[in-house]
């Protein structure tokens, strides 16, 4: 049978995670694929610590352009992450004409548009499911199933780390501390979180789910992002009492020849299929204009769910080498449009107001004041004997408004005397 | 610009919706594919009505088979349905190593042995996405994503009539007659709805995925099917009592060198993903060794999701054509395995037991006893004051049971002086 050589780059969690599925289901992969998946190289810095699979000494070596040149080696599979090392490996590969799966989000994110052109270039093969959703094969559903529909809109849990902190803190009412803390007791959050709960690895893969939507490398920088640092469980919970939960969502909306991308905690309706998605599980719904609603869900990481998808890339790869079809598809196939980014003071959605009055009368009809004055209608107020803080707020959900009368509106509120503390501002959608 | 010739059998529904999708995004699906989709030939008895769509007249023909040999028709697109006509007319396309694109569960369930070997014969391609889930592309992540996964479980939503009327009767108390006579009238369900409700349309997708699953056409008469039919809404109430929602579920479960092939009325979790999939749409949970829980959503049948996965299969061909890579892929990739399905008899799973008792004292007792002498241990009961057709019912939850021996109690139990109607058995799973 016909063999193809993998070279892998990085042997950390994922890496090691590919090569137990290889152990474990090559055989199976030969059988299904005709073709038989043959672990050449390994490189890492570190070659010496356990990883909890068993791989020949000759295999490891710490010369990761030695793995990237080896003949033998057919499909360069980087796992090691960040821009570095890692964009002038996948670059070096692909400029070889080798076929390159990497599950770097960051990398993709940044020099998309860099790595697509250099494997055009080449006629070469990039995989990336695994750099979005981990375990969940969305990344093909958008380049292949989907392929024949208008993407209309992509809303995506898209961090696990993120969405189990707002589990807990909504079902065991923890405070955003508390949840963290636990969180990284577990496993489940890194010593330094930032990349998680401030967005930013979210926006990473907003970027690149935007980019395959509508067929072109998109800006990282134009991304606006919030992560859900400091978020207050009160508000989770008066969402649950207008009938909402709160996720940290990647929205990419199309709206005519602009695309909103975001990155925010969102209140989701308690009835959609996104908000039953809970814990480290991740999720992605996509509207487009034929399939009408479709919604992937798994593991949105880890060792396993994560090496199936690199090793899903692997299949193909192997697929398209039995028939000489090296790039038989475009990294990021192009649509015959171009859309730019809508800054996010131009986006329309319905906000949730969170608002720190002192108790004095007439201040309730202060706040709908301006909101009115801005055309921001209200859809509900509620304002209960519980307090927050110390304090009675208002909290009040509008009907679709502009984020740029909202932000207005704010500021203005934020200045009255009758205001104890900065409004919370959260966005309602789906 | 290369273009792949489509002719279309069968002017139905779904054929209308493809020649919908390929006007509307046909241009868009070329810049994807560097191929451009052109429909070459329609062919149907009936050329005549209006389906909502403008086609030239001279490409319309009652002569099916002219339009598979047709040499501008690369892709025979095969909508017409059933085991007859459409059965001679895919395999007269695979032997000329012409692609096919299908959307007949029936066809495959029944014949698919047949087909993937002319297929294989003529290294022709035949892609049939759209038979099982509609819009949602849940084979493509079968065949393709989750290539390097040994499947463990797979659970489908995978009929939208039964689910749309399973979610009636859940959210407005309606009787089963009733329910289905609103589905009719609002043409979510058949004039003669056997086909759905009795649970054949599922069964015949559930084929199709242990095939996918396990590498091997499997025989469709293995499998052990229970429709909706005559489902009592007082059933539903009560499962939700305990926490469940009920579906009528494809379910595909490895046991060692057996697999579990069948389709029931079936209690899943409230707070499980499938127990969210609400009306028309469509779900299908897969369990696999690496992967670990995905889950597929979307709209299960209608003419542009149906058209959105056939198209996606035509863009497959597509690529597939313009690298001369066809047959890059098995129509049922084989595992090295061999599984035989196991017999419902030796399942084992979880009951709901609902006994209708004449109201005579000791007669709990009685049931118990029988269930206890055969090894099925109870977990939970419930007997309640609400009458059922007049009489108060026991409804009882097991623990793990073997069918064998569930059948051999309730025939018992069923015997029984006290017992005034034949006991409910519904299984529990997920």
């Amino acid at each position: 049978m016909k063999e193809i050589g993998i070279g892998l780059l990085g042997f950390g969690t994922v890496g090691a995670g590919v090569v137990e599925g290889l152990q474990q289901n090559g055989d199976m992969m030969a059988e299904r694929l005709g073709v038989r998946p043959v672990l050449r190289r390994i490189a890492d810095l570190d070659i010496e610590s356990d990883r909890g699979v068993t791989v020949a000494a000759e295999m490891l070596t710490t010369d990761a352009a030695a793995v990237v040149d080896d003949p033998q080696v057919d499909v360069v599979v980087e796992l090691i992450g960040g821009t570095g090392i890692a964009r002038e490996l996948v670059l070096k590969a692909l400029a070889q004409g080798k076929a390159v799966v990497t599950a770097n989000k960051k990398l993709l994110a940044e020099y998309g548009s860099e790595i697509y052109a250099m494997a055009e270039a080449n006629q070469a093969d990039i995989y990336f499911g695994a750099s979005v959703g981990g375990g969940i094969p969305i990344i093909k559903a958008l380049r292949e199933g989907l392929a024949a529909n208008r993407v209309e809109s992509i809303y995506g849990i898209l961090n696990g780390t993120c969405n189990y902190i707002l589990t807990c803190m909504e079902t065991q009412g923890q405070a955003f501390d508390v949840a963290l803390k636990d969180a990284q007791e577990l496993g489940f959050a890194e010593a330094d979180p930032s990349l998680d709960i401030d967005g930013f690895d979210t926006a990473h893969k907003a970027v690149i789910l935007a980019s395959l939507a509508y067929g072109a490398p998109l800006s990282a920088d134009k991304v606006h992002v919030e992560g859900i640092r400091g978020l207050h469980k009160a508000d989770l919970e008066y969402a649950l009492e207008f009938g909402y939960r709160i996720k940290l969502l990647a929205i990419i909306k199309r709206d005519g020849d602009q695309v909103e991308v975001r990155v925010h905690p969102t209140l989701v309706p308690l009835d959609s299929m996104l908000a039953s998605v809970n814990g480290v599980f991740n999720a992605v719904m996509v509207d487009s204009d034929l399939a009408a609603e479709t919604l992937y869900y798994g593991s949105g990481a880890g060792r396993l769910p994560t090496a199936s998808t690199v090793l899903g890339d692997i299949a193909d790869i192997a697929r398209n080498q039995a028939k000489d079809a090296s790039h038989r598809m475009s990294a990021v196939p192009r649509t015959g449009e171009t859309l730019s980014v809508k800054p996010v003071s131009d986006v329309r959605t319905r906000y949730y107001l969170r608002l720190m009055p002192a108790d004095k009368p007439g201040v309730l009809a202060q706040f709908t004041g301006i909101l009115g004055a801005r055309g921001i209608s209200i859809e509900s107020v509620l304002q209960k004997g519980d307090s927050v803080d110390g304090h009675v707020p208002v909290v009040i959900i509008t009907h679709e408004a502009l984020e740029s009368d909202v932000d207005a509106a704010i500021q203005e509120i934020d200045a009255l005397d009758a205001v104890l503390e900065g409004t919370v501002r959260l966005r309602i959608e789906v």
